[in-house]
């Protein structure tokens, strides 16, 4: 693995930018995108359409999730924010935020269901924030992206929602898991008495999203709030490492499959792993994240810079396969990978991810790992003929699911990376 | 200093009930109750008087307190529950309603404006949580003798504004001193940077009384959060004393005075005083109203009781004055008196507080301590010719601040001590 030290102007690193710049466009303008304009509006029921397999046809999708849903319309929001020309971008956001305000969205007692059928009726009422966080999220690039009042209104809604009935007055942080009420979920497999770094990662996002839409002060505090919280609760200071999931005073406890997650959903209920179990994507996911929430709330990045960097550098050195290319699925925080399956959305995440490591601390080594991971996908995890990724591959990169669509994924990050990657790479080509 | 541990059994201790719940009853009916009957309502701008001398006469009062507003308002919405058929208390509730919402209601932020001048101009538009929590005590109060649906709601919206904006979702807990808009207050004498056991008391007084207005599970919940909270970190484990003041973190600090209170209002800024100072007053006050919110919030007593029992005793055994009667102003956590004033308020709560050690541990001191305090009170507090406490005594009970209300007092203590204590004798009469 190279260690070499370099800076940004080093002549090597800038004549490598432009070729990558070119292949990340053309896979956005000419794969991505394409590839839901043309498959995700459902024209039967309205909303989106979210299963699909590699050869891009619809498969089955007897249910729409909260998650996907949003996320979607999260995607034709911010695209139309990109290419403000683009019409038909207006028109897809459009159409999914009228199926979600009016399927998912609880009259009664505020918040988003998890789950409907296809049609709409209702599935699962749970009120699950990893998914109100999305629905913060969308709804707030929806707004930026169209000035739509009632967008920002049921964003800022959610977010008074969650600040009244999740967050958790006596040790900080949030409540995870509720039911329609919005009481707190049962534990164990409900997960009520537990805190994770995924949820609360998610809606630190979406607090970024938020305060950039609506400048409101209350907004900045608590996106500082739980930026502190994240890094102070959340993040191992010694290896620099993410933790999973805690208890609710944030006591490392080892993680469970919970109700309600893609985990759980996929492997039923999975034993219970060790507690120094981490996730590459998740780290790198969070430095960037991170990175982004500090310079929207034009915070300094200073304080964090150090831990940032230890999140990136862990994962260059035991999350990247340098012999077959890409990044592990999960490791432990004392080193090397657990398992080395190839799942798409750490590949889209670490992506820009290693980026950041090049702008914020001008080595080589990440310019590496990003071609490295980006070769990867290009090979074996992008299917040429339709332009999105594979679910999940083995180590060697053979497909283990190859369908491109599902309940939980779609384009937010696939589609995200690439254009979070793109400004990167225009910044380091100047 | 009696020792003897006994129990409520006790024949000795029956029979000393009788003549002391006369006693009260009478200042009660005869005293506190007619005193403010005759002189609260202000003819001529509406709302409440509250500055009178120990003859009763009206002083000047050319400000009127959230604090002392709400307090009052509490007070007749409180006799009216009590007696539900006295028309003229609610006719004093209702006036009071009107021009509490009238002009300290902020229509544009929300909640309440801490200070106006008599006639409703405002002068000081700060939040302040102590005041809110106030606020969200009087009108629960005011909705369950009443069932006014308005009252309830502005108790409820109160609520839900200290949860959005009040809330310290990183730390846990509530910042405590706030700006118009919702902003936290600077550092140092505007202590936006601290926490306190004062505040946080009162809060949890108030979501007590608003869970029993509303029966809502939220409010039980945060008040369950905030009784744990407390005992958690504010309440010093080794002496069971309550610490004062705390930084975001809830390490304690020295006291300091701070804007928008009584102490620095009256003394001016003074210096800081050594972290360990304790209010044998709030001690006690604290340990009564931790058992009526566990009670109120169906929790199960027995986790609290060892630190209601220390807080209580360690007031009986440093904080009464068994020479010449009274509890002193405030003390040191490992043990005697620093201050040895006799101020109303200590002498209001620490008379409900030892009828609860009676109740609870079936101790004769905790009656004899009632009684001790109970007799100084009736001596030298109370001004006999018209029913309401003086402020302020020296040790042997010689008066240092004569009048009987102020911006800051009213009849709250006074005659909430009553009405709890009459309750707790009556229980224990049977």
């Amino acid at each position: 693995m190279p260690e070499k030290e370099t800076d940004m102007n080093d002549i090597n690193m800038k004549k490598r930018i432009p070729p990558l710049l070119a292949g990340l466009r053309d896979h956005l303008e000419n794969g991505i995108i394409p590839f839901w304009m043309e498959r995700a509006l459902d024209k039967e029921f309205g909303g989106y359409m979210t299963n699909f397999n590699e050869n891009g046809a619809a498969l089955a999708m007897p249910e729409k999730y909260l998650n996907t849903q949003v996320r979607l319309l999260w995607w034709f929001s911010r695209l139309l924010r990109a290419y403000p020309a683009r019409k038909d971008f207006r028109k897809m956001a459009d159409a999914g935020a009228d199926f979600i305000i009016k399927y998912f969205w609880d009259a009664q007692n505020g918040g988003w269901f998890w789950k409907v059928k296809r049609d709409g009726t209702g599935i699962d009422d749970g009120k699950v924030v990893y998914g109100q966080s999305f629905a913060i999220y969308a709804f707030s690039e929806y707004f930026r992206a169209t000035g739509e009042r009632r967008a920002l209104e049921y964003a800022s809604r959610t977010f008074d929602l969650l600040q009244k009935y999740a967050a958790d007055t006596l040790h900080g942080g949030y409540y995870e898991n509720l039911e329609k009420d919005w009481t707190v979920a049962p534990g164990g497999f409900c997960a009520g008495d537990r805190k994770g770094l995924d949820t609360h990662m998610h809606l630190m996002e979406a607090f970024t999203n938020l305060y950039a839409a609506s400048g409101e002060e209350i907004h900045r505090r608590k996106l500082l709030e739980i930026i502190d919280l994240i890094m102070l609760r959340m993040v191992d200071l010694e290896t620099g490492c993410g933790r999973n999931q805690f208890d609710l005073e944030f006591h490392p406890i080892p993680a469970i499959a919970i109700r309600r997650t893609w985990n759980a959903e996929r492997a039923g209920d999975a034993p219970a792993t060790p507690t120094d179990t981490t996730s590459y994507g998740h780290n790198v996911e969070l430095a960037w994240l991170m990175r982004d929430a500090i310079e929207t709330a034009k915070g300094s990045i200073e304080p964090y810079l150090e831990k940032i960097r230890r999140l990136l550098s862990h994962a260059v050195e035991h999350g990247v396969d340098w012999e077959f290319g890409g990044i592990y699925r999960d490791g432990t925080s004392k080193g090397g990978p657990l398992i080395m399956d190839k799942e798409f959305w750490q590949h889209s995440e670490v992506l820009v991810g290693f980026l950041d490591g090049v702008e914020l601390f001008g080595e080589e080594r990440y310019l590496d790992a990003f071609e490295n991971v980006w070769n990867f996908v290009k090979c074996h995890m992008i299917v040429k003929a339709t332009g999105e990724w594979r679910v999940l591959l083995e180590r060697k990169g053979h497909p283990i699911d190859s369908n491109v669509g599902n309940e939980w994924k779609v384009s937010y990050h696939t589609g995200r990376s690439m254009l979070e990657c793109i400004s990167r790479l225009e910044r380091l080509n100047h």
